[in-house]
């Protein structure tokens, strides 16, 4: 179905209103509009939705998948659609009906003596910290930059967050899919009718599938198990700061052995912060690298980092770290501020609310409060090796791609043991179009930069997916053939989210 | 093809032996015999190779499904070989062709920098133990109990060692896999053809598909990244022994949370060891509870665990540890031996060698002095909650189950944070069919047991893959029907492996 088929989508509409209820089917009007990409430039037009339905149940979602199947019609997964760096709810494919849903939001358990929560799709990292807290249970998340966010949406991304178990993809432990063709399905133990142990151990007998469900568009993941950590003792949570650009190259030499040997834990992530007089006025309007400086921290490179656990074990970390820089970077400061393990947000300062655990939306409001409301951003996020080669050298192409388009561009880097997942932002005005553009052929420029190293990044804006996805072309696209094998084997017409992460049936309707 | 349809079978060894050479294709004789499942019983029958061939190459291995696929033969996938307690290379299918990669034995690259090795399926324990040793490079390995088999085949049979990364299919990072049709796929950043991160980032872009070759039958696997730790300052290992039955419930109850949180590192084991001068006797032949006790450590319950990094971490973990345990355990024996993080086999000693990440056979030489060569065993695993209770209920179930079958059945268990992995050995004399019939009832009826608690186990012997498949039937077997889809997109007649973990396509050849 494309936007232009009138006929399908006044049919759709009224079965989806006569199925779900009129409230739960937008087709225009101010909750309509969250649902495109916030941040839409001159190709939007590309990636807009037909309607937006909300189901309520899992019965409500495996009877709209039997009306898309009946109706030839497309329907595009959203959790919460809060990722807006990359397109918020917009489909790859035009006219979709995006399947939203937000209101899919029960805590179904917690479980403190195991260490989870089992959740629908459409709780949020604020929801799901509000319970705990409400409840006083002695669990710890960790939580992404922005937390109006679904946990599982952003889980399913392959998303990140800072504390441990902050790679919330692996946090996830079983899943239920409502597959395309509406067979419900339970991975792992959950396959087991009685299991106690769905949401406690990762694999069943035969392979394990969590895997196949993220970053795909093979099933619409109905609920999904959490691993969340015990509340620890104190968490002492704070920065390193570095002021010399070549710093980057002993900075991640010191922490990646501390990293592998779990002695850093957690994701801490860096960020570089352009510095000298000479760029200060780069940029145009209120986007300038001066008013940029103003959100970030003073260094030219920041680490953001957090210890977690028993006090006397945080201090020993605390001073295997300082031996550790000072020995190869003297004269960085590092800043570590210690709070109980369940401070709130009340007693924690707002800076150290991600490191803490604690959701927020601090960033964005620092962002529009500089930048205004048209502040608008597109996250760029190549995967890097784990040295301070790799690390300068993103730093200087996008230092050069984001002046060259006349974008800001900060460079982030979140560190895994053995690699780094750039996060960087580019930064517009989204109420012109021309810089909305400029952000899209920089990320272009970097996507291209970054595959000359053999390199893709982990996620992308759904304008760029299939761009991003021919990277990955190994033996004649061996991957993306097995892909769409699968694909054609469970939904041979692409009625569930066809084209993400260039994923294509053989044909489609 | 079955064991019978003696032309195919004489054309497909023609050809192989053309292909590969005489050399690599075994149809009799004394290696062809490590083959067959090594306490073959009365069922045996329906599942022995007709043939074993030993690609040394991926083009071979492509070669060989180009046959297979023209021969309309089976091939069975096997690395070493070496899980003895499951059936070894013994296939589903009787009759089939055993592919076995031992001569795949290259380690292709060891990174001391970013911490993982990526190997050949043929690369045994030891042999990547060698290597490091010899190259002197300061990573540590996790083991499993045997130092003989294949990393990459325990890894995809979801595995288990003891150390930090002791989820051996989970220090996996990267495969390039053979599919049933010949083509040469590569997993996560392997699909960028120049990729330096294949083996450093577990994902690329798009679902994650390492997952699925692990317990499937979707491809030949031949190779693999795999991750190691730094070797650490310290490894203290050792051993918790209580003496009361019911000690495992306060034991557990105090274990668990220590696990969650971090102090407790890699997998700690418990096992259980049948006590009382009733039971001594109980068994027959050389099978004897009394001959098992001098196999195993004293206490009624042992918890073999690992301390690992720098040496006052260790100290606090340690005394962390003696304080949880005392408080619920006053008269726990908890004894530990530090090793400096390099100390190898003639440092350490044989009981520790396994927690100390040393490959080794003395758990086998051990049974095989006790119970003779012709010592047998069966594995049993069901995964079950990480509680006291839990424990106790299965340490009955066992003892009465192989009581009444007449066979030795102690009871281990993995610990994980959020559940148990049973580790139990049915024992018996091999020579005796009866008794490995009665082994072989004992497993079903413990399965069987499991099954009314919701659990079932994570791996199962190839005569019983098919009932334990049945277990996770939730939803009229959608799981099992999505593993079949998959494998009919890709092996429509089941070349590869088929029945593998119950995975069978609509049709087979």
């Amino acid at each position: 179905m494309t936007g232009n088929d009138l006929g399908a989508l006044y049919a759709a509409r009224e079965r989806f209103t006569s199925l779900l209820g009129a409230g739960a089917v937008l087709a225009d009007g101010v909750i309509f509009d969250e649902f495109r990409d916030p941040f839409e430039g001159p190709e939007a037009q590309s990636h807009r939705a037909a309607l937006v339905i909300q189901p309520e149940t899992v019965d409500q979602v495996q009877a709209a998948l039997a009306v898309a199947n009946e109706l030839k019609v497309h329907l595009w997964t959203s959790s919460m659609g809060r990722n807006y760096g990359y397109g918020g709810s917009a489909p790859v494919k035009n006219g979709a009906i995006v399947l939203n849903l937000r209101r899919m939001n029960r805590i179904l358990e917690i479980n403190a003596q195991q260490g989870y929560a089992l959740i629908e799709p459409g709780v949020s990292f604020h929801q799901l910290y509000q319970a705990l807290r409400d409840e006083k249970i002695p669990l710890m998340m960790s939580v992404p930059d922005l937390g109006w966010g679904s946990i599982i949406g952003n889980a399913l991304e392959h998303g990140y967050g800072y504390n441990i178990l902050g790679d919330h993809s692996s946090a996830l432990c079983g899943l239920e899919t409502v597959l395309a063709d509406g067979t419900l399905l339970r991975t792992g133990q959950g396959a087991i009718p009685n299991s106690p142990l769905w949401s406690c151990h990762r694999r069943g007998f035969g392979p394990s599938l969590d895997d196949l469900f993220k970053q795909s568009n093979f099933g619409v993941v109905t609920k999904a198990g959490l691993w969340l950590m015990p509340q620890p003792e104190v968490k002492a949570v704070g920065t390193i700061l570095c002021q010399q650009e070549h710093d980057i190259v002993p900075l991640i030499e010191a922490m990646r052995p501390l990293l592998q040997e779990g002695i850093l834990q957690g994701i801490p992530m860096i960020v570089g912060t352009p510095v000298g007089d000479d760029v200060a006025n780069i940029g145009q309007g209120r986007f300038t690298v001066a008013n940029l400086r103003t959100v970030l921290r003073p260094g030219r490179w920041n680490v953001r980092f957090g210890f977690y656990g028993r006090a006397d074990m945080v201090s020993q970390r605390q001073s295997i770290l300082q031996k550790a820089i000072h020995a190869v970077l003297p004269n960085a400061e590092i800043e570590l501020r210690t709070y109980a393990g369940d401070a709130g947000p009340d007693e924690v300062e707002p800076r150290d609310y991600i490191s803490a655990g604690i959701p927020n939306q601090v960033l964005l409001d620092r962002l529009r409060s500089v930048f205004g409301e048209t502040f608008g951003h597109m996250d760029v996020s190549p995967v890097i090796p784990f040295t301070g080669e790799a690390a300068l050298r993103l730093d200087q192409a996008m230092r050069e791609i984001a002046g060259r388009h006349g974008v800001l561009g900060p460079v982030g880097m979140l560190c895994n043991p053995r690699s780094m997942v750039a996060a960087c932002m580019l930064m517009f005005d989204a109420s012109d179009p021309d810089q909305v553009k400029a952000a899209r052929n920089a990320a272009r420029d970097l996507y291209a930069q970054a595959r000359d190293w053999g390199c893709a990044p982990y996620r992308s804006h759904v304008a760029l997916v299939d761009e991003v996805a021919e990277t990955f072309s190994f033996n004649d696209d061996a991957l993306g053939r097995m892909y769409s094998k699968i694909k054609n084997a469970i939904d041979p017409v692409g009625i569930l989210s066809p084209g993400n992460h260039g994923i294509w049936p053989d044909r489609s309707i």
